[in-house]
């Protein structure tokens, strides 16, 4: 086996930067949205997709996708929300198999109080210093890491 | 109360690159430490920090902080890798209350392994592709969050 191609010192600064975005960010965003509105940052993102979604309404498999979630934990996790009563499952029509996930009306108020105060948290924490260069660099960044793992992802398939 | 400043199209965009990278990347990260190590990307971690330290040993607050994890969450995660025979904890020889984390040979071992493997991901997923512009630009973004971070810190204690 060759020799590992080590990290050098300009991509490990990188990394442990992203390591930061990855742990300090995103713990304090889901500290925040529990203390301001009683939601873990995955609740957000659910019903985030589902007030986006037309009639507040998305087939259960669109909705892991968007998530990037298994099916497993999307169905564990639905079934926690549907219980305190923020979202609601309906069998599909035109799918036996499928299912329709809904917002409720105390899910819409929920996330509709919580959104602007995570977008002022988003702000504060990121995007307040950020330059537009920097927020072009990121999407490139994450364009460039998406197509990667399509490729991967379609050649384990 | 005014309107909430909403994200613009450039800030949507890089905010939705981020997500990408947080839950694309590091559930690929995760999935692939698993498969080649039997290892999370917490294990990994814990193993990659006491490996870089003197003698494989960190008092448990200082793994704490630069891991970002609370206490309890430290805790509770050693104890599973002591189980595994990954890590031990020793009493702290100048602190009663502080433990001492020491990494154990078979640990050692197991980050030795995996450590090329992972590195050979991080590069085919982010770092291949990546320009130098991008990973100064990673670096500058993560010093901006963790100063943010570390102000908020600083003005709840």
């Amino acid at each position: 086996m060759t020799e590992p191609r080590w990290l050098d010192e300009r991509e490990e600064r990188a990394w442990r930067s992203l390591m930061v975005m990855q742990s300090g960010l995103f713990q304090y965003f889901e500290r925040q949205l529990r203390a301001h509105s009683g939601l873990s940052a995955a609740d957000y993102e659910v019903l985030a997709h589902l007030s986006e979604a037309p009639e507040g309404r998305m087939r259960s498999f669109a909705l892991a996708r968007v998530l990037r979630w298994e099916k497993g934990r999307l169905s564990q996790h639905l079934t926690r929300m549907q219980k305190r009563g923020l979202i609601r499952r309906e069998p599909c029509p035109t799918d036996q198999r499928g299912a329709v996930v809904v917002i409720t009306e105390p899910g819409r108020a929920l996330i509709e109080k919580a959104a602007p105060l995570h977008v002022a948290d988003i702000r504060k924490v990121l995007f307040d210093d950020a330059t537009p260069a920097q927020l072009d660099l990121l999407t490139e960044l994450g364009d460039q890491v998406k197509t990667r793992l399509a490729e991967i992802d379609q050649r384990t398939k």
